[in-house]
């Protein structure tokens, strides 16, 4: 077969080393192991300028040299990435850290990180000549699927487990995707969605089978560099589940370490809830993984069975990464924090990495001389029943400037500053 | 006094034409009229080229010969508007449009276009000296002004109709900003927040009082212009509620008329609620505007008592604009519209103006022969349920493959493509 992609060398097992030809329809090893796209460096290094990247859109697509997609291909139509990254100095200082940003990657279309996944798999989609693409998710990839492809005038048939929260159903009904609600867990409902797609060669979009999806995600990582001027943080911190966005998140890293754009690599910091933490749980333990319940109100990160433990053990292990977890309080916590100190509203799952931050922080683990990144991986209008039960109430009034005072007073209000 | 904006004359009263100084907290005219902020057009084309555009930063900011803040004024910190423009091909095929774009200004950093007058708020209250923002709101002005204010670390005093969305609701509690859920009317709204920031003395955030606002909130026409490399559309199509935003809408396109980067002025199509359309039928009868009902589920222009009749109805006027009404079934079936189409998910509101888009290119009004730019307000997170209530439910079925033929079965859902 020719290879139409000018940098890629080709699919690598991360478990037994195996190499495939990167053909778009490309999933797992024999061996069931998952693949890693392997890049021709040396070539990008010699072609790739920091200097091109002026004049290119600001999108997730401007790090064309490092997208596994052929030359011809067109970005999909929604504009996903170049999310903003805010330095969060008031934040910082509450948290007695060095310095802090905040990507705020719930400012992408469908309001979460995956649609940097989602813009690649339709990408792979259309070369692979697909004309539906399937997933299962907790929620974010599945809303960002559809919304992607819609967009492209693809078809999606969507797994989502009951529990998924509505703002996430209902931008899926809108998007006009098949919706299968699976009565059971993520893995249940993993298990459903990987039969219909044996059955019926949908193209698949789960982001642990499909090696390029992590080659979306780690636009993230491009993005938050380049906003850095290629000066890397000490940290970056980020909730985990599934394991893929952080596998994403520090391929991005190596790759822009291998082709010199940044001279050194930042430390990853893992963050998963308390009643949800396999991943974390066998790097503290250092033991391999074993299922765990879903209890988290986080339910992005509620995954029991992470479908990526590979590259995301890899990942945290070879940066030298940190590994917390957080409970469901301190999430809602942060979430809070997080929107009084920066503006950002972050859904529980997206808050959780800056939940792992301040408790790092609390503990002594990080201070002063630290800098982190933080990553808000979706938008808190992704779930307001959590933010409702946890941010407590209005004042409720009728138009009334005497209730209005004596509303204050009750509540130790001084209105005059 | 000293004027320190370079290129503003001065606010000049909509109704009596009695100027006065543009100092940071101006609000209305001792008459009660409006103002409105003149420009030195003749400077600003002098110093202001299409070019210097090139090299500024993606944000509504980047036109700051156009707005009407003082040289040393910083932007505030969240990063608000250059929203996408999309072309929507495939729904200007399926309305018998002759070109369709979408602008989805839900993608601002709170969700919605209201983003930009509250940053713009929050540069003018700093400029003030203020340290408290306050505003009545049916939700996005008030979580928009919560979040941007949050971000600047400025305090604000929110009221909202007690209908206001969930989200909205969780938005603002997240921001930290004191919110009074006014049991009652927006009309009731407005008047016990105008009486509370008279007492108080706080910066005012009422996008009918304060003048600046409509200034922020015209940079969505600035972007589009350019986005559309300054060939203007026949219509530009938005929901109207208060009338602040078609008033912004309509000043951004006469500035750039004014200043010589286009030389056409598209029409303005104003899109409400049948249960709510005060402006409209003002202009469908030629006659005054009177009260209506707020008999609307599009809750962020269920505005009976339109604040800012003056400059909306001139706009629509001065534009050779057309009026249309919508019902809430109309509005509804647009927001599936433009999601299975575009992959964009508007509220309600957000959507109104492409569900009166439709309905003029039913009524054979527009089509094959029209250009229109259709303006999506507010993303459709912000109130979820009313989608949810409208778009049907998933396939609900534990995991099992046989269940999901018997499902696909029932639907006459094809999966083999």
């Amino acid at each position: 077969m020719i290879l139409k992609m000018k940098y890629v060398h080709y699919g690598k097992c991360v478990r037994c080393g195996k190499l495939y030809p990167a053909t778009p329809n490309l999933t797992t090893c024999e061996c069931g192991g998952i693949l890693d796209i392997q890049y021709d460096y040396e070539a990008i290094k010699r072609d790739f300028k920091k200097e091109d990247l002026k004049a290119r859109e600001k999108s997730m697509w401007r790090y064309r040299e490092l997208l596994p997609v052929e030359d011809q291909t067109a970005p999909p139509p929604l504009r996903v990435g170049w999310s903003p990254l805010y330095e969060a100095p008031r934040l910082a200082g509450i948290l007695g850290l060095g310095k802090l940003w905040v990507k705020d990657d719930g400012l992408n279309p469908t309001a979460s990180l995956k649609d940097r996944a989602s813009s690649m798999a339709v990408a792979k989609a259309i070369e692979a000549g697909a004309d539906t693409i399937a997933c299962s998710s907790t929620g974010n990839a599945a809303s960002s699927l559809a919304g992607n492809a819609a967009a492209a005038g693809l078809k999606t048939y969507i797994f989502v487990p009951s529990r998924a929260p509505k703002g996430k159903v209902a931008q899926l009904m809108t998007f006009g995707a098949t919706v299968i609600s699976v009565q059971g867990s993520y893995e249940d409902t993993f298990e459903l969605s990987k039969a219909a797609i044996d059955k019926w060669g949908w193209y698949n979009r789960n982001a642990a089978i499909n090696p390029y999806l992590s080659e979306g995600k780690k636009t993230v990582s491009l993005e938050i560099m380049e906003q850095l001027h290629w000066k890397a943080p000490d940290f970056v911190a980020l909730s985990v589940g599934d394991g893929c966005t952080i596998a994403g998140v520090w391929k991005g890293l190596k790759d822009l370490y291998a082709i010199g754009f940044i001279d050194r690599l930042p430390r990853l910091i893992s963050v998963q809830a308390e009643g949800c933490c396999p991943l974390n749980r066998a790097i503290a333990e250092n033991k391999p993984w074993h299922p765990m319940e879903e209890n988290t109100l986080a339910d992005s990160i509620a995954v029991g069975v992470p479908r990526n433990p590979d590259k995301a053990l890899n990942a945290i292990r070879e940066s030298n990464g940190l590994v917390v977890n957080v409970s469901d309080q301190e999430i809602m916590d942060a979430q809070k924090l997080l929107g009084r100190t920066t503006g950002v509203f972050g859904e529980p799952a997206g808050v959780t990495g800056t939940a792992g931050v301040k408790k790092l922080c609390e503990a002594g683990v990080l201070g002063k001389n630290d800098s982190v990144v933080s990553i808000v991986t979706g938008n808190g209008l992704k779930d307001v029943a959590n933010t409702i039960a946890h941010c407590g109430e209005p004042i409720s009034i009728p138009s009334d400037m005497e209730l209005l005072l004596k509303a204050f007073a009750e509540r130790g209000i001084h209105p005059e500053g």
